[in-house]
């Protein structure tokens, strides 16, 4: 059954309770990354303003954010750190338009969906029944696929098995991915299993450890420096399977972002943390349906900058985002966000890869 | 690549630390379930006592029990609790000969599966390479439907998925079983998916609650008890689908043992935990496969009477014992027993078996 | 601050919806352990019946159970199992009086416990603050040791660990339990402990394993067997610390139940798990406060016949009921019933022992 | 029991395997954070290399650097990315002398000891006996208060519970933190906490939400960046508890490092990933005990740039380092390391801090 989109029903700004609103008030920042008292912040939901009395939808949103007034009228969702002295930043802390601010969390409900809102909220757990969520997984990509975005965040421990990685790659290469955020590590284990057929060391197929295969990742990051980029290394050894290589040869954006962690790094990680969400957000900003998969830095991160909801030809519509992990604690961390978009599945994501790519007819 | 069974290689009887030990002593036991002091306890491993001058293998041996013998000459492996008064109990404590007792831990041992050994003794976490595994698992059971005996045991959260339970039951139409260990829930469980298609009141692949669905298990539990049997209620209530539908409509025997958090229990549960493991241990004897998904409790009951080899045509092979749980401290509990023979795979068994039902094309 | 117990609420039985309610229905049981149609099932929460006119409160109430009325008027929650042929069951699906059925959930709110219902019932995580469940905890018991009933069970790791089990032991000898629910396991390892200083062979302070240490459990099993019933092993070996040591000496009664991953057993386990259930029970049916450390099998199975309530006096009162455990997944199991009185703490058990026997004072 | 270091036993480099083994190659880099082929990769244990006939030790070593020869004969053990055109990199990968590198991985070995490793070694799990490690830390946290030199690394659940930040704000205060890693996370939730007392909006001691409790955290953040910098921050509003504010008052060195799920972040925090680590192992380079609380990245970075002992007055001495979280799959990522003194224990951190400072009795 193809998907079908659910239906936005904007507020009904006819209503003498947004009518009789006030404005909402704005207060110039008085110093870079410093925001004024009383400034509002974002949410995943739509959120409207009064501006000169008109209602307007704050249209790129994201949680934690302040809004700024830009002068040609835009409301732009801006991370704290990135204000500049003088940006006009709207304020209030009501949601129910009391301050010119009203908050809609309830676009895309209908009698039907509230049942299974009700259904998705229940906590999940490795007992619940996914196949259904499984249907509903290959049915949505098939519709973004043609309709809309999709933007992946994968862990590290992909790499590190052979259908793992196949999978992936066959998901990439059929069309399904738009975007890629990843750290320096799934990068790195995925070149080393390109180069070497290890991971960490090992064999990706039958585990065996190979002779002094602890060197096998620093040598990889080390040609991959030698080379000075990822298609360049990609090129000089002639790597032919793989996510990277997926990603290089269909021209699908990646974003590489460091941590403490890491050895190398690889040529084009993002050193700093914050550039690093800035280049994120770039992705996530055409984003429809996001999935992250077994990495609690990178699903946390990519959480914190997904709404709820996406505008695409002037329409509002669900962005819908999926959690993948083994650890219920680490989906009931993205799961509070409290969206009915928001959708977790509790497995290894080995499994759970190698079943969307047979699913999606792909391997 | 079809399946290869490891030759096993029997220790050299004509060496002379053999042929100088001493027979193995023998004490009686004093009264019912009462070993005499200085009893020999099993381990996993082949073990051979002498006996009037001859080296005798104990056949059908498991773990922590003791060695009788009997008037016809044949070694006993006997649970403490099932000890007779005047039993011949083989009494040591050291395993290389001394007292007439010699554990062949290295039997299957050689070269080559060396380094297998160490490759699967290694941790396993989520993170492991499990590709191989799950390849050599299809062959492994398409070679043990024509020449072994394979024994599963079930967790309870299989009958709340559609997929997982449909799965599991082509996987026994497909002849893929030959004993199941599981508890009332399971039953239980995939019966009300059978009559109501919930799971404690849940739809199976919706996920949705139906009104009042708390009842649902307690009613199947009083259906069932009315039936007398689940054979007469599958009959009585026109059960079309599902694992003990399966089993029944394909004779395959299964053992159900009752415990404390149970319901009901259905008509043919053991409440009576020894005689359950007697009757667990029945079904494990002719095993030569041994797969535990999901359940600390069976899977542990499971692995304490399961040995790591078994004699088939007079020839001793491997017994394969695989334990697939999401928890590492589940599977890990298993994998200390430190056999090369128990291979554990860390990730919800829904995506498991499902991958297993369709590696071997019955789904 | 001394512990203060909320007052009970009970329903106004004047107002008309409860004057106009009919009569609940009875049907007649048509054979042993057999329910009629239309049996209605309890929950956690009171319960009132309405029986020739009158309003009456199951009393020792538990979850998933029906209500047979006695004779002599009573209202007996019995298990279905224990139904007997001609007992009088209680009938109705509904809740609010429709059927002569009434649930009384909110008995114990008020405006303030709202709120903190609110924050218990937000999910519990690794990451959730503890202290003042803590603080809380030791004033509950010190209040319950002069005025209630306390029942803990207990997990066998427990006495592995040589400052655990002693804790465990001075809450015990500071009366702090009133009865005691286990397993074999725990015992076992408890003597074994208290035999040898090991548990499963190794030293319980010092992690040292043990020359042929794998026998010690079998050995303590044996031993106990011989002595025919662990107060009597107590004595003959001279037993002078541990769990079962301070219930014997203290005369806290205990009921054991068996489970099929057990060896022994020792003696005084209750081999069948029902039989084991209804001595549970025995010793619930008093409990004003439950405990429930590191076990999922007894956790589940206490809290299925641990009511939310407690009739002490002639007065309702709430009964507390705590879940610790490593997993969050476990704790919710219980969580999952919704109930204001039931607390979950995600820790290592060893260190909340510890904590608790601290904070009491005892250690 | 005071605590007693183990002595360290050097190779005896009189013996004909070293007199004879040939000088270490060396190869100059060609070009900034580029490796010559075949350079040599350090490990966490002490290692010798022949330089001119003369065995030296590589003073400052850590896991997965490289070697690089300085003009006045001194080793530095650098990362790759370090390293400058022109450097001299030693070269080899055998580790017994073949090359010139000796790698000794047995200095603190006695007899005594390689039983302890052994069951260090073992696994370790919910259901390990953690009362010998608790022990032996506080002897060893006293002996180091004397004579070494302790960081920690925290992850941010400490800030959110009363009693385990005020038990670690004693820690700091009585002298046992001569260091600390953390993230903006925990700096933000401590100051959360001593400005509001809450963590995320919650009160750290009753878990109340607090109403537009979700600004705490922003508006934390916002007043921090504009005093500047949290020295100024405490001044400025006061604080006078918590984490940040004794590592403040008592001159104890922190360092902050961003990370890609950052809101703000505070002042003082290393945006640059790669200049972080630089500014944790300036940290770590003297540090003698590590230990590393409930924080999966930075328990592995700061894991990543520990070695496994330390020279102190020119003396080799063992490095400690301690993991301490729930979950065993993190704990085990560590203790892979496979050296003695990675001693892990599982359990949450909040009890474990507590033990910690009643332990030192400072709490």
């Amino acid at each position: 059954m193809a998907f079908q989109l659910p239906t936005y029903n904007p507020p009904n700004f006819e209503d003498p309770k947004f009518k009789s609103a006030p404005d909402c008030k704005i207060a110039l920042a008085e110093k870079d990354g410093v925001l004024p008292d009383h400034y509002h912040a974002t949410s995943i939901f739509p959120e409207y303003f009064k501006i000169n009395g008109e209602w307007k939808l704050a249209e790129e949103s994201r949680m934690d954010c302040v809004i700024v007034l830009r002068d040609n009228g835009h409301l732009d969702v801006v991370e704290a750190r990135l204000i500049k002295k003088g940006d006009k930043v709207l304020l209030g802390r009501s949601e129910h338009g009391e301050e010119g601010v009203y908050l809609h969390a309830t676009g895309f409900e209908t009698e039907n969906n509230l049942e299974e809102q009700f259904a998705f909220r229940t906590g999940r757990s490795r007992e619940t029944a996914f196949s259904k969520d499984y249907d509903t997984l290959y049915e949505l990509l098939k519709h973004e696929k043609e309709h809309g975005n999709i933007v992946w965040t994968l862990g590290p421990a992909f790499a590190f098995d052979y259908d793992a990685r196949n999978a992936m790659q066959s998901i990439i290469e059929g069309g399904y991915m738009q975007g890629l955020l990843i750290g320096n590590a799934l990068a790195t284990h995925d070149l080393e299993a390109g180069l070497l057929r290890t991971g960490l060391g090992q064999d990706i197929y039958t585990q065996k450890a190979q002779p002094n295969g602890h060197y096998n990742h620093l040598d990889l990051l080390n040609l991959a420096r030698r080379s000075g980029s990822i298609p360049q290394f990609i090129e000089d050894y002639n790597i032919k399977d793989g996510i990277m290589y997926a990603c290089v040869k269909n021209n699908v954006p990646y974003v590489m972002t460091g941590s403490i962690r890491d050895d190398g790094p690889l040529p084009g990680v993002f050193a700093d943390a914050y550039e690093g969400q800035d280049r994120m957000r770039d992705l996530v900003r055409p984003a429809t349906t996001v999935i992250c998969l077994a990495t609690q830095l990178h699903t946390i991160a990519t959480g914190n900058m997904t709404p709820s909801f996406r505008i695409v030809n002037g329409q509002v519509r669900p962005l819908y985002i999926y959690s993948i992990d083994i650890s219920e604690f680490v989906v009931n961390k993205l799961a509070d966000r409290g969206s009915l978009s928001a959708i977790s599945i509790v497995t290894n994501v080995q499994d759970f890869i190698v079943h969307v790519a047979k699913g999606l007819e792909v391997y």
